[in-house]
């Protein structure tokens, strides 16, 4: 590649997409790391949540959400849900010829990493435990690591209504997590991007000695790690700009989004790429 | 119209569409009331939950779904679902030609029919009461009711999960209901399809003196009185038929369906009016 083109590939932004604004608590993460990098954000928010969903249809959704950021030309792409990531990062990866990165894998390394009674906890969406994609990444990594998941549904709806912490929070994360605290695990990842909103009420249900791994903050970490290594890092950017699109924009959105990204929005679009205006065709 | 065209329409189906199975409740009622009548059910489970979304979006989703069972010839509309019907209704009388019922206005009625204290409560989604569609539709009755209106967004997740009943669900009703309990209302309208699951928690919450209306029989009960009226009921059926379609066939969904409904379903059909095969263009 030479020289000019190269460096128009630095200066290009990333590319975030997620089911919706949980994603921006990896933005969050990035902006720390990266303060230099231009970010496009993308929260398909007109389909959220993917969690439920099938496979199918989430691969579908993953794929249009991908057109439309690298339509905007991107020179990375982040998939910061982990329900997409466990699902359509295999066809994301041999669809489109840029570099893309999940949020499973950074997680399921640091894990790994930080373990020494060698069994893990992994709680997420049920599409995301339902995949395996942590137990069987952290697996990939170490075959003896024993991995415990367990689904949490209610966790989103909980963080979306801001109920983060109280009595009825824990009573609920009890509920989930007491039946993979008493397994010997050290390590617990939060497989979702809502649940680092609800850490304080994890931290507390699961105690002091055991290791929380948000994988927002890994992945951050290891976007970092790949622009360095591929001479990508934007060095020339004195102004680093974020855009965010949605793909539909309501009062519930709005009002949360700020306290995911942990900074105020100056300015969300709404983008159509999911048909709403024209009415499909049977 | 001469008599074989009449005769072919009554033996036409009713058409049921809703974001995704919780809809099912409305045709539990309308099975039992209209055990005659072929159903066919389109839950929109692709593009679930509606009660988040914004007003353009959830009226371009009623419309597709709308067009879908339109194509199955049905003889009757019914929006079984409180924010689709809050939102698209008079939007999908002005395009469709044929009766479109919405399950706002029959729980209204009721409620304002059973009110002694004059102060009717009703709960539903974020998008149900920010619409503002039952406390219009009470006052357009009579204009001298109060109404006293609440979103429990944590109902629907707490009926998927199938917990409808226990301290942590009464806990969360409690929270919800308290503010609305102290009114002095005397009648709760349940305005939103997921929450009859719920209602025992409700009751509890409530006590026994304040009427529940669950809108899905009263909606049933006034599409009987529209098929008498117009001589449309179909009179002919020993057998009657159910159709059941989904925009997205996931295990969630198949494990709770038969919940929802209170019959086991003999098959769904996956259908694809949402683009999900065919990726939509930009």
């Amino acid at each position: 590649m030479n020289e000019p083109m190269k460096n128009e590939i630095k200066n290009a932004p990333i590319g975030v997409f997620d089911s919706g604004i949980g994603g921006l608590t990896v933005v969050k993460e990035l902006i720390k790391s990266l303060p230099g990098e231009d970010i496009i954000y993308l929260g398909d928010t007109a389909r959220v949540p993917y969690g439920t969903k099938s496979g199918r249809t989430i691969i579908a959704y993953s794929h249009s959400n991908t057109e439309f950021l690298i339509s905007k030309g991107i020179k990375l792409l982040v998939v910061a849900c982990n329900t997409a990531s466990s699902v359509s990062l295999p066809s994301l990866k041999n669809e489109f010829d840029i570099p893309v990165i999940g949020v499973i894998e950074p997680g399921a390394r640091k894990a790994a990493s930080v373990t020494k009674t060698g069994k893990i906890g992994v709680i997420g969406t049920p599409s995301t435990i339902n995949s395996s994609a942590y137990k069987q990444a952290i697996e990939n990594i170490n075959s003896e690591i024993e991995v415990f998941s367990k689904a949490c549904p209610l966790f989103v709806p909980l963080a979306d209504e801001g109920w983060t912490e109280g009595e009825i929070t824990e009573r609920i994360a009890e509920q989930y997590l007491n039946p993979i605290k008493d397994t010997g695990i050290d390590v617990l990842v939060l497989g979702c991007t809502h649940y680092p909103l609800l850490k304080q009420t994890i931290r507390k249900v699961m105690g002091n000695q055991i290791t929380l791994v948000d994988s927002a903050q890994e992945t951050a970490s290891q976007i970092k790690d790949i622009l360095s290594k591929e001479n990508l890092l934007n060095k020339n950017n004195s102004q680093s700009k974020r855009e965010f699109y949605l793909t539909d924009i309501s009062d519930t959105f709005l009002s949360v989004a700020g306290r995911f990204l942990g900074e105020k929005i100056a300015k969300i679009e709404m983008v159509d790429i999911v048909g709403t205006t024209t009415r499909p065709s049977l």
